[in-house]
């Protein structure tokens, strides 16, 4: 999940100079009209990675904001006080009143996690989550606007970090034996930390996920959502006009302003020039072909399913890719099903009730060309969905997918892609292919039209959904031998791994 | 919990047929609306106690209503297709689409019940309740009305509907083995399905709670809040005229016609008549007394906090209760905190913030002279809170109590009932006492002309708000000597256990 906000997403000097003076301007005036007219508080949370600059934002808002509208409370220890008294004692006392923002670092989240870290233990850290998630609820019903920042760092930006703040005399105090320690425990650290978030990450108070490498992109990332959501919620009441809420005000975007930050997606990220001579392609897809005969032989006999989805920019080579593992397995023990609009019948039930339809029975692999995913793409972006449907979606399909894997289901979710220009070349070469024709729609040339926002929205769904159960795993799509070899060995892996439990 | 749903409420043969046929025209006629206009399922679960009456419920509802809109699933162990997909598979496949009704037996909320009672165990229980309360919040959302029905019948009158069945050629293949083994784990079930209505009894989908002793009483009630649901979620969608719905819309009313079959009430079951004679009433006092100071100065030393919870009809008497109580104690260790209107600092925060605010250091023993309850209380009766707010307190307060409990704190809830007769004596008593005159209002007299009202809120609060780690305790309080011996000594034993632990 985090690799989406590792991306290297940087500000220039002058372009956050430039910036800077609107968007504080921008917090001042959102905070004198909540002081107003606000009848809600703001609950403003950061947690993350040590060393991703969680402080050191919270102090700048600080600065640019108005500090008598504003309460900042950062946790330690327990008090004796504290301690005498239920553990959210503390941060109930501290809680904003209406028209005011209070921002909390280390609050209710630290202890969860931290302790999750040392002892692993899920019976607990479940519970614990469970009474964040009825907290938070509760205030967001009775009107709070709760926004959750996490900061984030891979674990080689946090080492270095850590290097220059020792070697610098006015920043070395910093290092802490406690910060060493969390360093080494990285990954479990960022292990517990997805579960975290993913369970927390409501419709009515999910997670933001900052990059923290670049001090300047954070902060502007952190500040603009701050702004933009303070203003949308106060312009929704005031459009209102002492109305009842609709049941979609409390849903909030998941990224405001983001990209007008920094458009750059996990995708900029890939190298879509990989290759694989014909050769090796063909010794590779041979050699994975008949590996993934074998595994799914035996994961027929031990009843293991397995599920495998395709998305992916159209014309990015998924019906190629599929055939590649079908091919290579008994007819009669693999399905692939693809997904268009839904019947009648579908159309008169909830959207996830096609899908379970579907299942197979143990033992089978069952392929999805297009998937439940179609909720957060297509009809997200052609407004099949309302907001508050494709919104929810992100929760709905994680716990639809925790029901498939629980039961022990192999699932992969496989996104191909290809450069905006390949699918052009593509499209064309479809055009002018008479036995291919049929193949492009007008349909087609539309989306096409839309690349970035069809680009955001596969970004953010892979960031909202990409678990550890239930993983997304990239394609880089133009040269299709790769993409082949590539989707074949993922499925390979994935039964071994299975196979050996 | 379930004491509110064992009064041996009735209703006669020829009430029973009088009220027959407006009920079936008006199930008949909700079915061909929804399938109309209804562009969402109707979703109906049984469950409860053998020998509850839901199968015959569900029979004759499928007798009176149009069973082409309609469809009835009982399950029992998973077959071979169904074990080899997760779990819900099997319901999934058999939900009702939209403009149908689907009434469900022994469906989701089966196996976690059984299996917990079997094996108690928690974690696996909760991780599965986790999973229901999210899936019905996923077909909530979508538009489902989802209404489920816990029958119930105590340990005595399932034992006897047993021994008649056996006992009746016709229905003794009813009895099985596995009946009788549930009825020996009678306590055990009953614990384990408390946990379960509480924790699945959510603002969007909240069980409905039915005596199960007299079959006319409990068809009525079951056929009545089915036909009142549909009918207020079509009018309701009516009246949208395509409109968007609000955030109150998937609230459901508690109780919808049950009042009007029979007004019956927790309170109706209390013996007001009982006494203490003087003699017996200073023994017991004073001896009440030097035992609870005993064991809050044990409690005290051993850090252990004590709520009391005081609410009740106008001059029940809590005060004097109260005077019992903390006269027995240190001053320094005890604090009386009467509830009034709400300053202006709390009426800018959640509700519930001023009364975390008061919670007490470790060891000190604090009594709420009335409480969060007038929640569901006064503000809900005088409309200080609006529907949604009051509604979804049930479930705040439960989780705000667990957190106090979970931390150690022993809490009690006192209930002083007075009769509407002895209200009344003391209202004047007061009016014609000098030095009492000032306890008395205009107020007062005001909630008096509500008598009914206010005891219908005050018995769905106890029904939804007893549980096990905050109980609700019941005081007949005619007699002020039995009322103040009965407080005392409740909080002793409290004490005693707690320090046993």
């Amino acid at each position: 999940m985090f690799h989406t906000v590792t991306l290297g997403r940087k500000v220039s000097k002058e372009d956050f100079k430039q910036r800077v003076p609107a968007l504080r301007q921008g917090l001042l005036l959102q905070q004198a009209r909540l002081k107003q007219h606000g009848d809600f508080p703001v609950i403003v949370l950061f947690a993350g990675v040590d060393g991703a600059g969680k402080a050191q934002t919270v102090n700048l808002l600080n600065e640019w904001m108005d500090p008598r509208l504003l309460v900042t409370r950062a946790y330690s220890a327990p008090s004796d006080e504290e301690s005498e008294r239920p553990p959210f004692w503390r941060f109930w006392r501290d809680l904003p009143r209406n028209g005011r923002i209070g921002m909390f670092l280390s609050a209710w989240y630290s202890a969860p996690l931290l302790d999750h870290v040392r002892d692993g233990d899920d019976t607990v850290l479940n519970r614990r989550l469970d009474e964040i998630v009825e907290m938070e609820r509760m205030l967001v019903a009775d009107g709070a606007l709760i926004l959750k920042f996490w900061m984030h760092l891979d674990r080689d930006a946090q080492a270095s970090r850590f290097e220059r703040m020792a070697a610098d005399p006015l920043q070395a105090w910093r290092v802490t034996e406690e910060g060493r320690r969390n360093l080494a425990l990285y990954d479990s650290f960022v292990a517990s930390a997805e579960t975290i978030v993913h369970r927390t990450s409501t419709g009515e108070a999910p997670w933001h996920l900052v990059e923290g490498t670049d001090s300047r992109y954070r902060t502007l990332h952190v500040a603009g959502i701050l702004r933009d959501a303070v203003e949308r919620r106060l312009n929704h009441l005031e459009a209102l006009n002492g109305d009842a809420p609709r049941a979609t005000d409390t849903l909030q975007p998941d990224e405001l302003s983001a990209p007008e930050i920094e458009s750059r997606t996990l995708f900029d990220t890939l190298d879509l020039s990989v290759t694989l001579e014909q050769k090796e392609y063909k010794q590779r897809l041979k050699a994975g072909q008949e590996r993934l005969g074998r595994l799914h032989r035996a994961a027929r006999a031990r009843g293991i399913s397995t599920l495998l989805v395709f998305e992916g920019m159209d014309a990015a080579g998924k019906g190629g890719s599929i055939r590649r593992i079908t091919s290579a397995l008994e007819a009669r023990d693999c399905q692939v099903i693809p997904i268009a609009a839904p019947t009648d019948e579908e159309k008169k039930h909830h959207y996830l009730w096609r899908f379970w339809r579907h299942l197979p029975r143990a033992g089978r692999l069952t392929v999805f060309d297009r998937s439940w995913y179609g909720r957060v793409l297509v009809e997200r972006l052609e407004g099949f969905a309302t907001d508050a449907e494709w919104r929810r979606a992100y929760a709905e399909i994680r716990s639809f997918e925790r029901e498939l894997t629980d039961h022990g289901i192999v699932l992969i979710k496989f996104w191909l892609h290809i450069s905006d220009e390949e699918q052009l070349a593509r499209f064309e070469e479809r055009k002018n292919t008479p036995w291919k024709a049929w193949k492009l729609t007008e349909e087609d040339w539309r989306n096409r039209a839309r690349w970035a926002e069809y680009e955001r929205a596969a970004h953010e769904m892979i960031e909202r959904t990409s678990t550890r159960n239930a993983p997304w795993v990239v394609v880089e799509g133009v040269d299709k031998r790769y993409a082949r070899v590539k989707s074949v060995e993922t499925v390979c892996a994935a039964l071994e791994e299975a196979l050996a439990r």
